[in-house]
């Protein structure tokens, strides 16, 4: 009979009461509380506050908006996949933070690097210790590690081998550090360091678990292409035409047949997030110089960041030179390409198509495919290498599909929003608990040991009965989440409805209104509290 | 000492304990957990399977990513409100859906109108009860109410005394249904009603609980204008010149003498949101009709939601018309001339502004105020009528403050999936908790009064007393929440280090690890489980 809603009430308050056990009922859960005093503050907002409207003195977790339900009928997922796919993802990412390095595996891993400790490798290692990046033409690894300072996840990119011979790099290390972007990695710290057993050179990045690079997403998949032919933008070139060509035909055919070429508004989407980096760099007056599949990530769906940003402005840095920031414009220049070369990739879904013997055909494979728009953007960055290229020329090509991004993204701040306020209330409840079990059954306070057995700890202690020990006509236990819910909620509102206590030998009954019931928590809360924030009581003399 | 870290164990496993330890005290808090086994096949993602990197077998909230403290930084607001703006926005949203309506106020609201219920008012009563709707002509009242079968809160705007004559116009109705874009109030449904009392028609619409007007937000200031003077878009201009004329003076001295001008950036915010919707709208073949700042909400700090969509397409409708989509390019028209009129009102910082006798001076302000492109959009909008424009025209003047407005909408995601990460693991504590009370201190279970005092139920019990009833040395009561979380998790994780707990009498000692304890809870409240779904018992004869 608790669970079930009671009949239509008289006055107000309980009409309120009334309708959010009916409101929970419907929903499976509903929460409602006192809510802080600040909070009652922020209600000026779109209501009429005064006479005519009754505030809630409690709080509830209101259900899922109808928008968020018409947006997950539009998906054609399973709801129950929709459902928890943000909060997987979440999790997944918490766990990625807390997986660590087997030892046996990693013994010369250094227990700390400069601030850092829990190094854990997040490459598989290279098939030789002695590979260099194709990127950077030196030995890398990269680790997650925890700052020890701040408690931070980091990601740190490790050159070895590396000695910094002029620290007048660090001018641009400090621009770098500045740079603050959605779509771009933050460069926080670089450091030498011999705790790995050589001169090391460490980039400290923020660190995005669960992140894959765009090549690991889209360029690395078995039955594409052979991994040996996949890595033209280190080409050497000395591969036999035919093969390549014969390669890339094939691959077309396969692409088409299953309709395997990626989806425009894909390609759209990665373009102005990269674009919108790009912009922010130079706009900065620096280059990013890392603009390879290798060295872009994936976040979740298709949130892109750029990454690796300032590395290339230190290992090659010319303290000769006269004006250091006079290649910039022409390292801006070379993003630009690099820019023209991805996206054309991502359009053939190959990285081969991008060779310079190829790429009339994969015009063509662009120009049967895809709008003439995606075809001029890449016309535009490929093509004419004497004109000198800006990225805000590509804005127009992009044109409403601006819209569409921003669409997306705001539905996405709307999903987790709603995910939030679900969750919101649960520590609520889970601080009500905690504060109960404080209370309830402590052997004695202030020398009183009859403390936990008397008066309001009496009363608290059959309400945790009556929550969690319900049982059925026939004795069996009652088992419902849903009563343990509402009767927290109830105490936590301090409603005025009663509610029947029984003592354990189930000889009386306490009848019991859950407001009393709510001041008896916090008086004893209080003695407690009282208690335990009193001076320290003095063993023997003093 | 539960608290302090333990010295460095030997083992991986333990390794992984003690860095989640380490992490708990830096960050005050952590949490972590057996996953379910659906997460763990999530984790190829990023990280190395296998053997040399170990993935926890529980999970935790990782602490506030690097990334996120630094936005926080960058913004100068205190860092306690910052923390809990997201959150006091949600449950100020949850607050608003549960107030009421007080009855004595409103004797006449029915119970129930066809599906709703819980109907409540979101407006000031007007003046007069037969105040007309200066937009619809009608009089018009909005009520917040409760969906009676799918529990769900939304919006009714009722028109008075209108009676439906011809039901062509649904039609354009079940088109506006269709209608789903994050800058739009999607129309849900239309209906006749008499339950008023008199013959109203219906609009039910998604509900935004917090959000307000336009005209609330930016033109509602009594400090700015009178409000006889605040209604230009229904302006009988029979005002005498010279009076609206000072008052725009004076109101544009006072704007900029304590730079009371509205910051363009945000002014370009809202063209971006408006022109989306306007762009979704009229691309559908549509018109909204509605472009007025009455009509538009805001929602939070800058959400732009045009509202009202579809109302004039009923109440206007001509079952006469040979082809009632045709008068929709003038309807569109008309759109884009409401749209330059919010834009050049929202720059003046006054509605006065965009009075026909006023417009010279106006664009004047505009110039010299703001960039060539605001007045360029506004000019386009609002002169040479006999052109025909599109909102497609406006694309290259907003250019790049599209990737500003996708940065910001980046960046609240990243803050709401932070905050999600962070709520996500009270759920579980709380459940975990409940498992607990559930087991413990029972009377009975299958006519065993000795249940809860035996074998696991016992050391349960005790662990209860050892999270919940620390004393300090003196015996004053130790309050920790981090303790109890602490204790929580390792429970959950079921690690194999061990716990010292006491019997109440003190006599007893009893050393268990951990992982014995996790055994203790899954057998016996699957016993309790068992129990519960047992067949039922018939008293007496069966």
């Amino acid at each position: 009979t608790a669970i079930t809603p009671t009949s239509e009430p008289a006055d107000a308050q309980a009409a309120a009461n009334a309708a959010q056990v009916s409101v929970f009922s419907e929903n499976g859960t509903t929460y409602f509380y006192n809510p802080d005093e600040s909070l009652s503050s922020q209600l000026s907002t779109g209501v009429i506050s005064g006479g005519s409207i009754l505030l809630p003195n409690w709080s509830a977790y209101s259900g899922t908006p109808s928008q968020i339900v018409a947006m997950k009928v539009r998906s054609t997922a399973p709801s129950a996949i929709q459902e928890n796919e943000v909060k997987m993802e979440l999790l997944t990412r918490q766990m990625i933070c807390h997986t660590a390095a087997d030892p046996e595996a990693y013994p010369d891993l250094p227990s700390e690097v400069d601030n850092f400790t829990g190094l854990c490798p997040l490459e598989p290692p290279a098939a030789s210790p002695l590979h260099k990046s194709s990127t950077f033409g030196y030995v890398t690894t990269v680790y997650k590690a925890v700052n020890i300072k701040t408690g931070q996840h980091m990601c740190l990119r490790r050159i070895h081998g590396y000695r910094l011979v002029n620290t007048k790099c660090m001018g641009l290390v400090d621009q770098w550090k500045k740079m603050a972007h959605s779509n771009l990695v933050t460069l926080r710290q670089v450091f030498t360091s011999k705790s790995f057993g050589d001169h090391s050179m460490v980039f400290v990045y923020d660190f995005y678990p669960g992140s894959e690079t765009l090549m690991a997403r889209h360029f690395s998949n078995p039955s594409q292409l052979a991994a040996s032919l996949l890595d033209p933008f280190n080409g050497d070139g000395s591969r036999p035409y035919t093969q390549t060509k014969n390669n890339l035909l094939r691959q077309q055919a396969a692409a088409l047949s299953n309709t395997g070429l990626l989806p425009e508004s894909l390609i759209w989407n990665y373009i102005i997030q990269l674009t919108s980096a790009l912009r922010y760099i130079h706009g900065a007056g620096l280059a990013c110089r890392t603009l390879d599949p290798t060295k872009i990530l994936i976040l979740g769906k298709n949130r892109l960041l750029v990454n690796c940003g300032g590395i290339f402005d230190v290992l090659t840095y010319d303290p000769n030179s006269s004006n250091p920031m006079a290649a910039m414009a022409v390292y801006q220049q070379e993003d630009l390409v690099s820019l023209g070369r991805i996206v054309l990739a991502l359009s053939c879904n190959s990285f081969i198509a991008i060779q310079r013997e190829n790429l009339q055909q994969s015009m063509e494979l662009v120009t049967s495919n895809y709008s003439t728009d995606l075809r001029n953007l890449i016309m535009y960055l490929l093509t004419n290498p004497q004109r000198v290229k800006s990225v805000n020329d590509l804005m127009p090509m992009i044109g409403a599909r601006f819209y569409t991004a921003l669409d997306t993204c705001i539905q996405r701040t709307d999903t987790l929003e709603m995910e939030l306020q679900r969750d919101i209330e649960s520590a609520r409840m889970f601080r009500l608990l905690t504060k109960l079990g404080t209370v309830v059954d402590r052997t004695e306070l202030n020398m009183d040991t009859a403390w936990a057995e008397t008066g309001d700890r009496y009363m608290l202690k059959l309400f945790r009965d009556y929550m969690f020990h319900q049982v059925m006509e026939d004795g069996r236990p009652f088992l419902d989440m849903a009563h343990v819910i509402t009767n927290l909620n109830r105490l936590d509102a301090g409603i005025p409805d009663k509610v029947c206590l029984m003592s354990r030998d189930e000889q009386n009954v306490l009848v019991v209104s859950y407001s009393e019931l709510k001041n008896c928590l916090e008086q004893s809360y209080g003695e407690v509290l009282a208690a335990a924030t009193a001076k320290p009581k003095h063993q023997g003399l003093s």
